[in-house]
């Protein structure tokens, strides 16, 4: 368990560095370094200039490096050494400018004087570079030499999709995505989490629902994916998660879907009632990611949020100070084991009929247990509620939900009553 | 605005004086009062005995003076100087009576010893006068010469009828009551409002509905004029108000339909969440006005009550205290306010589609402020919501409702994305 | 009324000491007691193996006599001083054994060391004896005569079951069940006040409904009684109540039936809502009893419970503390009024429909109290309301609900409305 969470920890340090955004060879890289751990993932393509509802892919970005030389002579704002530095997606520069001027261009925090702001600029063209505060209130009069070798040009937007084939067509969303450049909870957890998820759905024995992983840039990617997908994904998907924010160790969360009582949104928050009570709930006016998208009017895809700290509601967010300390082994792995329950409950769900009237006779079959502990009082009544709310109509889950008990621990009764005959699917 | 408020003030006090009942020459001045503010205002008149459902139209009364003369020879209870003096509907009478013969004619309030009680004998032949009780307490043994000049005989109930018409046949009702003497918040708040807002409502550049404004006797009005035109109302009415108790300035207050959840009520409590949200909410138990009759079995009008101090609920209510100093200018503005907003959320109400799937690019468009301050980011933030609640289902009034917002802030914005085409009206 | 809870209470008395199983004599006994109440009570036999659903009827159980002779020579454990000394179904049994091996068969409740326990073992043949713990403190070593005079063999099992015919062929289902031994309130006072409510419900004038009334033995006798007669029960019953645990009078209890909002259930809660407004009300998992049955899939019918403490709930609960000191004559007569209420809730109930548009004019029918009070205030709240939400739609019991009166307190106002002319019965 704990070793997962090393791993998943792991895989957020080696990606970490790397510089990304929504378009451009770092997210390519980062895209190819989940492939080896998910080798059937699709790299797909999409041209600048594709046009996609009402908005169309980007022009690439790419940058190589970018610093300030200060009066002094001595490299500021380093990209090399820590990539928030530069304004994504930048033009380039490269000239000499005066204290006044290079301000125009510098981002920082006064309330939060250590960090380095996240910035970015995708839809109109600017050069700019963030900066601890502190650091900007030392910078004296003189010439500043600011450098910038970015460019902007045709070429691609990239995202990873990846379909793992179960029993029945209909399919579980997992989407996120990979756009950030170094920040740990927002966001490397998301798309690592995603994908120790889809390892562990990859070696599950059985599966009922068809997969379809998505790794993104957020936004113009959940776009892009749709414009192409929708159709189908109407079809098909019965219930998804946008996994952000999945790595630090302070909270539970839950976003919405629109609907708000979706497949999704009954299984996460059955999830959240039994393992974490104390989870926070928000409301869908509070979303701030790909569900935007994803449950917009006439897309109107079950997809909701469970989270660890949401974006936005920690301080260290969209800045250098959401690192590898904020994002643990144990926080990874929360959020790992909630979304995987939420799964598994969805794997378990269906609608079941008892094959006889009344009570059946547990003790002829041998299910009343010959001795009596808490423990097996509990399973037998478990048992008989199970059985008393198997009419067709709701669903495991729904039962699970009304007898209080979780579905996961429901499960093995189920068999049991399935391989007794007692119990009938009544799909 | 306050100048609003000063104008339906002195209209109150125009009407303040005239003594009204349910039918008689008082109703008809006020109405003709009311029609030099409204000039294509319809005055109908009923004939005595027409049948209205399970009622018949009563006999008109009228009355020229009333007064006691006491044994001292002073005149007392003299009907020109409050009419609320005499009982409603007394018969005539000019007599010498002895003060025991008197008392069984009086009316008084000993909880109450200022005021001079509101009485009514509409449906059972009698005469009597209403008497501070302080002066009640002061009678002394003699002979006490009783007079009241009045008359009870066939000849019509009168109200008044305007319809102001619209882009649509389906019509908004306002509906008050015009048939209490000398009393203000309960009621003469209630037919000066309805003026001011058919004067407003005709003054609007544009109207999606038709508005059909009754001013009638209370009970045995709606009674008559349901009668009469039910059959045209049910297939009209969307929304309706019975406009009552406007006047003070001390609580806002609403009363649901039957129904409990139609477009009136839906209107009203949005505008009161927002503008008063400490407002009094009753029960449909608790009504007592011309709903009981707008809201019965079979009649079934979506009509609610918007008021400011509910009859019944203040200590002046139906009595001589109840005058222009308790109903004030700021009292009567407030009262008009909320009806106002109300009617301006049920003509903004409609159902909207975007035009495009997922967030459309409001970049591009400009819709994105390029200074962003709190107030622009709430603008973005209801702009977003309002488009993700736009799925041609939900009314704007639900949407407003939902995402937290007063329909009447979303109106430019509703407005400018329509105009932008990314936003259809879906009815 | 007093007098009946003390004719209640000689019923239990004269039953008390008979002792009663799920088969056998001591059921019929009590059974052909209770026929002397009513004559009309039909015995029914059903043979031993006769499959019932997924059960099975067993073999009929008799005991005669049983006890054990300690080591002094004297009697213990004597069947006849408490039938609760036998563990119930026990095989038959004349040795004599050790202390140790005469442990292994005794039942006693440490935390309750002056109750002798309730214990059956229906479907595994044992032997055994229950005794207070207090006694089994006592015992010291040496050798015990074990007696046990009873026979398990094929027969029958007995329950008794009465129809009392009304204007509809639509049913209410009374049940209750008579297989415990010298108890009280789980259970006596069940069958008990069922007999009383029979007997109520023969001497009413007019009974819109059937009744269908029977009197088994809990679990095997609901589901062997359900397999004969579910299909007819389905298209008949209209609502029904478990019997039970309705002696004592320490609380009143409720517990649902499976969909919580059957007919059965809005009587229910309104009689408690009015009645006993401090009610325990439990959820069906809570359910021990026949409505786990009757609830059950397939089954649905709409039995809910009524009760005074519920079983379990209370310390007494399945131990010879559970006597007709915990019972009493108000306890029962508490159980019976309430239960009683609820019928004449469902007698009452109905669907009406005003006659006349707009609210009737009550005054010229002298439906207006000529004398008004605090009393007759009410009374005319009541008529209007009732008047109000007779839209053919709601029924008498919701109406009563809404507008917070008893519905018993109605129906006068019914009558008299419905003889006017005004109110009409819309089914």
């Amino acid at each position: 368990m704990s070793s997962l969470g090393q791993e998943m920890h792991a895989l957020c340090r080696e990606l970490f560095p790397i510089y990304r955004s929504i378009t451009g060879n770092g997210f390519r890289q980062s895209l190819s370094i989940l492939k080896t751990h998910l080798p059937n993932l699709k790299i797909v393509e999409v041209p600048s200039g594709t046009k996609c509802f009402d908005w169309e892919v980007p022009r690439e970005w790419n940058i190589r490096d970018a610093y300030i030389i200060n009066p002094d002579g001595h490299k500021i704002c380093d990209f090399k050494k820590n990539n928030l530095h530069v304004l994504g997606y930048s033009t380039p520069i490269d000239r000499t400018v005066s204290l006044d001027e290079l301000q125009e261009h510098l981002y920082s925090l006064p309330d939060q004087p250590d960090a380095i702001p996240y910035v970015t600029s995708y839809y109109k063209e600017r050069w700019g570079f963030c900066i601890t505060h502190k650091d900007r209130e030392q910078l004296k009069q003189g010439a500043y030499r600011v450098y910038i070798d970015s460019d902007l040009k045709d070429g691609f937007l990239t995202y990873g999709e990846l379909t793992i084939p179960g029993e029945r067509s209909d399919e579980i969303l997992l989407s996120s995505y990979l756009c950030h450049p170094s920040m740990a909870n927002n966001e490397l957890s998301g798309p690592v989490v995603t994908t120790f998820l889809a390892k562990w759905i990859i070696g599950r024995e059985r599966r009922k629902y068809t997969y379809r992983i998505v790794i993104i840039p957020e936004t113009i990617g959940s776009i892009t994916y749709l414009s192409r997908n929708y159709k189908d994904m109407k079809d098909k998907v019965i219930a998804g998660f946008n996994v952000t924010c999945v790595g630090d160790e302070r909270a539970y969360s839950y976003l919405p879907s629109r609907q708000g009582n979706t497949l999704s949104d009954k299984a996460a928050l059955h999830v959240l009632h039994h393992l974490h009570p104390d989870f926070v709930a928000y409301s869908f006016l509070d979303r701030a990611s790909d569900e935007r998208q994803y449950c917009s009017p006439g897309i109107d895809l079950p997809v909701c949020s469970v989270m660890r700290t949401k974006y936005s509601c920690y301080p260290e967010y969209h800045t250098s100070l959401d690192d590898l300390k904020l994002v643990t082994p144990a926080g990874l792995f929360g959020g790992y084991e909630v979304l995987k329950k939420a799964i598994e409950c969805l794997e378990l769900n269906e609608r079941l009929r008892t094959t006889v009237y009344c009570e059946p006779q547990l003790g002829k079959r041998g299910l009343y247990p010959t001795v009596s502990t808490r423990s097996t009082g509990f399973q037998v009544k478990n048992m008989l509620n199970l059985l008393a709310y198997s009419d067709g109509e709701l669903s495991t889950l729904e039962i699970a939900e009304k007898i209080n008990v979780p579905l996961w621990e429901l499960a093995e009764t189920i068999e049991t009553l399935k391989r007794e005959g007692i119990l009938d699917t009544s799909e």
